[in-house]
């Protein structure tokens, strides 16, 4: 019997995702129906194909929302995240298993019980991060565990970059993913984790000047700086008694001081507007950070504010941007300066058409066994094959995927609300995504605790 | 006949208000009725005084409440500002005139019309920030424009600080106010202002490293950092089209330097809870804005943070407040970061009982009339009397007492929801506070726009 797979929302990172429901179709006996509210960006290969039908959908449309679920064997939502809820909401009244890449909500959560009940699982946070990072956690903690090993430090970082080859500009970075987020990263309260069984707090304006170094072999080193809250699956991961919880996202050695710039300065605020922001150079922007002075240039003032020497590279990297150029203009009205800002990258850091991006993910496990002490790193990356295959659309969509069909085939049995932390449900998913080059190395390292410069007593 | 002033509050800050109404009770036939939820703040001389009757208030009895405002000519409140809406009411509902000392809430200015047609005045911001600042402020741009001059240039700031003899602390500064206050200052949205026709913006992180400095003959010099919205009276004051608007605080030099530390630090976050904060030594609270090491020393971990040397004064700053104390130990459960700077503070920042404090208010107006430019710098100190008989009860107390007065003897008409701004209120006003030595000296200064450095081109 063909079973039917409803896909909602084919935007950005769903590439691999339609791919691989369709080049099982014919082996595993799949239809696949995707509802998009633009379906012009859908390619031509996959509507043509013969086990695809494309429709337009509203998803605000309740009625030809409830139907396409209603003929469904499984949905997976690709939406944004704040509209899971209303597929969810269906899925549960009609009985229909649920895939999302995307935080579980609240909202999610009340949905548990009745999921449950009619036996239907509603999977979510198993694209990448959250996702993979889950998976790849969860199996070398429980491995550890498995061996006697009682967890004392856990740490783990993921990144959105450009790929070496398509690396040429002074901050080693392009967006790839929503330029908002990148932006905004950061705000919203002060960063909390644990070290060495202290709780530590940054503020925002101290946050990217406390970063972390990490190595990857063949790639050279990145930085990592805190997530807002380190110790979110701290329960879910049973690391209660974990002495060191850190999570953090990655980004090439030296983005961090240079974003920071930003931040003092005060163009990453989101909290008020610039009425006369449209029509405003750039040059202007950057001066309405600045003291007024009579005499001084924009350049001094920004220099000496922020005391940057004429021959640091901080300063170029300001440079590449065209932060002091009189002549462009903004085109927002009404702007925020985080806006603004987003604009002025935008024009330097969108990625060009020949361009690959990169997925890198570092972990730390420290371990005590016996009355010896461990530490196992482990870490992935992932480049780009093309600007609509790229890293980002493989490790969100492969995993999506794959829990897809393991849900339809049986494989994954666990119903309610979940996310990928049992053996049960990562083990066939990492193995099945060793075999698309999605895999980690790990390495036997000393263990120093927190003790990321490996200072000796 | 006999006048009947009902003041509501009779907290901090009344002193000189009540000995106003109580000194003058006979010659302008006045009785007194003090309505408190708490009567035994208030001094016996005054309970005692025959002119005077006391009661227990407790403003959220409607009954009660009504009853007094009903039974009186005029209402003075000094309830915190989040109350007077309940007075205020009552007052438009009786028909009788109300003054207060706080600033207009959008609630109250929705009884403009009504009050307007009961033909009483809601007399609001007339203490002493805002109050003095208002009056002192338009008395000069009033001046200033009857000679056919234009302001270009309007900068004003105010401070509570420590009076010189009692100023023993190495950072000039004892809570002489509300230290929640102090702690959150400048929070809650980038500062905003114009420096010669451009709108200047200062996030909070920068705040108090962006400062301004001014001399007060005969007390040496102070600091000015920006406060939020420097725009706020730019209509009511009439000033659309001067080139620099600029509102700021006062403090001795070397304060906000100072200040910054906490800032950066994190320590003066009111938004999430130290949830072990109950027994946490100030130590471990300093500590947990710094990074752990294996080796490294609080001490040394914050020089490094903030990069200060160790010959510093800021160092020593740091020293006297005891942050790196192990055996001082919070008492406040489940805290901010900010509920405990405030604890830590109010151990050295309390004043002494025989510690006077200064009210410092300075203004700066710079004006064109035919083709050349002028301005006039005016700045007032206030000492205070005794630990009671403070510079803030004094200059916060006496214009609302005297507005009071004037309203109750008709010589203030004006009706529906004020603020002290036009001539006939101000004038009246500032004549009576000269003769209690609160009072003005202005200067005539080079104009140089805004230049804080007299830089020459």
């Amino acid at each position: 019997m063909l079973r039917k797979i409803l896909v909602i929302g084919a935007g950005k990172s769903t590439s691999y995702l339609l791919d691989y429901f369709l080049n099982k179709a014919e082996e595993e006996n799949l239809f696949l129906t995707i509802g998009e509210l633009n379906p012009k960006v859908i390619s031509e290969s996959i509507k043509s194909h013969p086990s695809c039908n494309v429709f337009k959908l509203d998803i605000f449309n309740d009625k030809e929302r409830r139907k396409a679920i209603q003929e469904s064997n499984i949905v997976v939502s690709m939406l944004p995240a704040r509209f899971h809820i209303k597929v969810a909401t269906d899925c549960v009244a009609f009985g229909k298993d649920l895939v999302t890449a995307s935080y579980v909500s609240e909202e999610l959560k009340t949905l548990d019980a009745e999921a449950k009940e009619k036996g239907i699982v509603l999977m979510n946070e198993i694209g990448v991060d959250p996702g993979i990072d889950h998976m790849s956690a969860m199996q070398i903690i429980d491995t550890i565990r498995e061996k006697g090993g009682k967890i004392l430090l856990f740490e783990s970082f993921t990144g959105g970059l450009v790929a070496p080859e398509s690396d040429n500009n002074l901050w080693n970075y392009k967006f790839t993913w929503n330029p908002r987020n990148v932006v905004l990263a950061g705000q919203g309260g002060a960063a909390k984790f644990i070290q060495e069984g202290t709780y530590k707090y940054i503020p925002y304006h101290k946050l990217f000047r406390r970063t972390e170094f990490l190595d990857i072999k063949g790639y050279g080193s990145f930085e990592g700086y805190a997530n807002r809250d380190s110790l979110k699956y701290r329960e879910a991961y049973g690391l209660q008694d974990a002495l060191t919880l850190y999570r953090g996202t990655m980004r090439r050695v030296g983005f961090s001081k240079a974003w920071n710039m930003f931040v003092q300065l005060g163009m990453t605020d989101d909290s008020y507007t610039i009425e006369n922001s449209e029509g405003m150079s750039y040059r202007e922007y950057t001066n309405s950070f600045l003291p007024y002075s009579p005499t001084d240039s924009v350049e001094l003032k920004l220099r000496h504010y922020l005391k940057i020497d004429q021959d640091d590279i901080m300063w170029g990297k300001l440079l590449e941007l065209n932060i002091f150029d009189p002549d462009k203009t903004i085109r927002l009205k009404n702007a925020t300066p985080a806006q603004i800002l987003q604009q002025i990258l935008e024009d330097s850091w969108t990625l060009a058409d020949d361009d690959k991006d990169m997925i890198v993910m570092y972990h730390k496990f420290g371990y005590k066994m016996g009355n010896k002490k461990y530490q196992i790193d482990a870490n992935m990356v992932v480049i780009g094959e093309s600007s609509t295959h790229t890293a980002m659309a493989k490790t969100v969509g492969l995993p999506v995927a794959i829990a897809t069909l393991l849900i339809l085939n049986k494989k994954i049995t666990a119903t309610g609300v979940q996310i990928p932390i049992e053996k049960a449900i990562y083990e066939p998913i990492l193995s099945e995504l060793a075999t698309y080059g999605i895999r980690f190395n790990e390495y036997e390292v000393p263990y120093f605790g927190y003790n990321p410069d490996l200072v000796v007593r």
